[in-house]
């Protein structure tokens, strides 16, 4: 009945093809006249998802985590994995090969600058590392003695005999009704951006500023639809698209070519070149472009001006297309959530729904809307002590069963045409503790104090990261990641520049859409998580203010579980803001689905304090 | 009666003689060769305040604010100041000679780059600069194709022909009963972070941190205890400090003498270049070590590394002598608090008094105590629309009556021996409208959201600031200065490296003392602000915590006045929280206060609700 076909849940570990491939790459290496190589988990791009071709970390090592670092050396070889893969690093690597490292306690870099014995020569593939990702491991080497070397072509993707050929997804329009703004005019206040930063030219190394910037998308990578390529703006004249022919159709191509020259991804090397021989300045995306780049602009006597592509603060900012958009598709997506959560609560008490269950009802109730592109991510779908694991993902050997007196997490998401997705809710089978509804109410006031915040212009979200925390830090307990992330338009669920952490120095401007989802977790007990996406607006108007303010409005349209909610902990100002949240959920969602869904959402979000 | 004697209520502008002075400094620096000269508002030590002999921008333009940079040119005359000095620049200063700037919207080195003609020769006193802000200069000239060149003796000294003689104020030790810690200890804990800096010796250019190290106490510059001096704190071996030595008595002599060599300010530079020869590396303070002083190391061939004086970080969290003195201090003012308080609400009304009376009649109540050295900052003493600018100065032109209808703010503090003290309370007089209630009440709720927070180690006041302007905001308003600075033992009332603002990214340790003052200011009608000192202390236990968290405890005490209070606007944890203080300022400031003080304090500490 229920079937998930955006997701997998396969365990792909086989630590046993380890011994002959890392053998083999070392072969390669001495061949090459060097003594060690770093492999950033990484493609040209930067990309959080990769393609199957640039899993070079899962080929050797058989580690399939979505960040990781494999240093190479003639007697040793080092997986760097941050906190959230060291159990999954451990069952998935042979530890007769692999040395693992917590990357947060002991970064690569300073790993080699402890460790690499003078006058080792390592080498590194200058297009999967950024520049300053190369300054900071050559810095490391430099204070060991040892050398830190370019190569011209991947060793492992030499000894790697059966790799898969790129991908060649088709690119497709993405349609004015939701870009909501011509390409032309989004070309020009790109212009007038690189012509602030007084470069002559800008090189689009982030394929989501690409698809931006063209309304194109792709489907070179999973859950994001990316089309992989290389763009050049010049301050005046026309850009260049560097993009596999084989990925446009005629009709596609013919758009194109009314608004950029379309080459080879080849030709980019020679068109740098060309242009840092003028002494050109390029602007390079500090956070995406490769090492590769800057060396081409520099060494052919141009200057390459490292800082953020303007176009990622552009894209932040939705245009009204694109709200108008998101509205529809959050709409479209409560009322599948609306479904999952009315199914979920007749048949979890059972006892008998495991996470992999609850992960194919979601999402065929996700397809049932018609519209349902892909799942912006893998959901997070979490019971008992695995909800408290943040970044957990259910395969066939973890799935396990939701047990009555649980809390149940899942955290998900949809890609349609209008608007990417993301919401987490923590639902309660059978009668959850008093601990439970405490923790559960801490951090739905939290998520409260993010919604309801007014705060002036400038503001970043660093700035109001503590309101969410502050009634779990009363309470001598926290959650270990940021309140919330950037969102895109049916491009990456997370999405820079803006987002609401410790770290995020980021302006947040109008339309611009975040998460916000404060969490806690108890380990080997219970997860909670309550994640809705929230738009920056105009506040409305206060009498008597004295300077314009900006606000949340919350996008997501969900109930929130009221049997987790201790109303008594709870201020007036909060339980209004709930009842007049479940109201427009209500309103908004009824209309869209079936008799008993409607009849499960009126109990389901009546007024808190009517019991 | 009453009297001030730590604070002058003199308008000292004299705009005539700058025209002289002026020409007397083209002709100097003619005769050295230089087009322009640089002048900022600063001495040796970028100290907040300077003795008479540094007052050089006052010397040359009558302008007597505590920040400010002049820019002389052979046709022109610039002088920079942030906007809290706007208006008194423009009251000092004869506009034939000087063009003012804000220097917020165009900084010096702005104006210096778009400004200056090329080939421009423009000097500077590189002990007047610190190593960063030469930088600066030097990098804004070399884009305007100038040339920035330090001078070897200013020549503003040369033409200040009646210049005051440098201060000999005398050094007396600091009771170990106030300081809590040996010079010895001290000691021993700035080596080792020397060590940690991988660098040879410190130099101390910070007085403060002087006086803190050698646990001196001194009267160079108003208000602050300083001893203007410089000290040598080797890895290993023996201190140097550089001192007049006619501040020193043979007793103070001969006691720093076992902890330290003693000599003369001038042996500095000689004993810097010898250092510097042997290749050390030295650490300077980047806030405030003169670029002079870099320079010397530099060019004996040593290593001059900028970096935050370790003294600064160690000095601003308080032992338990120094807080065990700051909660003495805190009941000693707190009690000349409450009568200036009691005796205000019995004068006021009548509508005779004036913002001077006010003042004199506080500083009188504090000296009665009889420990009072001097106070800690010119009073800011503001009614009505005065109380609305910032940064207020009253002086005999400027005073006004305190009018019944108005508010009226006055902010104010003590050194004392055992603590510092700081603290603003705003006051009505007669009936105050809804407005001022409203506006009262949500800056108090900020105060309160301040004052109860509990929050992890790590966190910095940049991520606590928002606490204090959430109600603001929420009403469309905010205040234009941080929430709080750190404040010292007997030291400054400015103290870095922790703030509470949106530029305070120091963690925040317990032991630190911090002023927490939201406001809120109606330009031309009424100023509000609520200030109180509070110490970062572990928070009390809480069930079912999962790591130990910080909180703040309030140090100061005194009434916060209950008739601006609108108590419909609060939560009951306020209400509960003012209750509490209330009752802890009436019992601890009772005993201390004559019968018709402890009357009045009885009513206005008695719980909010008991009407």
């Amino acid at each position: 009945m229920f079937s998930a076909k955006f997701q997998t849940f396969d365990d792909t570990a086989d630590p046993a093809s380890a011994a002959p491939r890392i053998a083999a790459l070392r072969a390669a290496l001495k061949r090459r006249g060097l003594d060690g190589f770093v492999v950033p988990r990484a493609d040209r791009h930067q990309n959080e998802y990769v393609p199957e071709n640039e899993e070079r970390i899962a080929y050797l090592a058989g580690f399939t985590g979505s960040a990781g670092f494999l240093l190479v050396l003639p007697d040793k070889a080092v997986l760097f994995t941050d906190g959230r893969y060291t159990l999954q690093a451990r069952e998935q690597t042979d530890p007769a090969i692999f040395t693992l490292v917590n990357s947060v306690e002991t970064a690569p870099s300073s790993w080699i600058e402890q460790n690499l014995t003078e006058g080792t020569r390592l080498g590194y593939d200058p297009w999967l590392h950024t520049a300053e990702g190369v300054e900071r491991l050559a810095k490391a080497c430099s204070k060991a003695g040892a050398i830190l070397e370019p190569v011209a072509d991947n060793p492992v993707d030499e000894i790697w005999t059966d790799r898969p050929a790129p991908p060649l997804g088709p690119i497709v329009p993405h349609d004015p009704r939701f870009a909501g703004e011509p390409t032309d005019d989004k070309l020009k206040r790109i212009a007038a951006e690189i012509g602030k930063q007084r470069a002559d030219a800008l090189v689009i190394s982030d394929p989501h500023n690409i698809a931006w910037t063209f309304n194109i998308r792709g489907s070179d990578v999973a859950h994001t639809p990316l089309p992989l390529a290389f763009a050049m703006i010049p301050k005046a004249g026309r850009p260049v698209l560097y993009v596999d022919g084989r990925k446009l159709s005629n009709s596609v191509r013919d758009r194109l070519a009314t608004l950029a020259d379309i080459r080879e991804p080849d030709a980019l090397t020679a068109d740098l070149a060309r242009l840092g021989a003028t002494q050109a300045a390029v602007l390079l995306d500090q956070a995406t472009a490769a090492d590769a780049l800057a060396k081409l602009v520099e060494q052919a006597s141009g200057k390459a001006t490292r800082a953020a592509d303007p176009v990622t603060a552009l894209k932040a900012v939705k245009n009204a297309t694109e709200i108008a958009g998101a509205h529809a598709a959050q709409a479209r997506d409560g009322a599948a959530m609306a479904r999952f959560l009315a199914w979920f609560d007749r048949e979890a008490p059972a006892g008998t729904l495991t996470e992999i269950a609850a992960v194919e009802a979601l999402e065929t109730f996700r397809r049932d809307g018609g519209l349902l592109k892909d799942i912006s991510f893998p959901s997070i779908s979490g019971a008992g002590p695995n909800g408290a694991i943040v970044h957990y993902r259910v395969t066939n050997k973890s799935n396990r069963p939701i047990r009555p007196g649980e809390l149940f997490l899942i955290d998900s998401g949809g890609q349609y045409e209008d608007g990417t997705t993301d919401i987490t809710r923590t639902i309660a089978v059978g009668t959850p503790t008093a601990e439970m509804r405490t923790r559960f109410t801490q951090v739905l006031r939290g998520h409260i104090a993010i919604a309801r915040a007014v705060f002036p212009d400038g503001i970043s979200g660093a700035q109001l990261d503590t309101l969410a925390r502050q009634f779990l830090w009363q309470a001598g307990v926290d959650f270990d990641h940021g309140t919330g992330h950037g969102v895109g338009s049916y491009l990456s669920v997370h999405e820079g520049p803006a987002r609401i952490s410790k770290l995020g120095s980021a302006p947040l401007k109008r339309g611009m859409i975040l998460s916000n989802e404060p969490g806690y977790y108890k380990e080997g007990a219970f997860g909670i998580r309550i994640e809705n996406l929230v738009l920056v607006v105009e506040a409305p108007p206060m009498p008597g203010a004295e300077k314009p303010m900006n606000a949340f409005q919350t996008l997501t349209l969900a109930p929130i579980d009221r049997r987790l909610i201790d109303v008594s902990q709870m201020t007036a100002d909060e339980i209004a803001w709930l009842d007049s949240y479940h109201a427009r959920v209500a309103e908004t969602l009824a209309p869209l689905v079936d008799k008993d869904t409607a009849n499960w959402l009126a109990a389901a979000t009546r007024p808190l304090l009517n019991r």
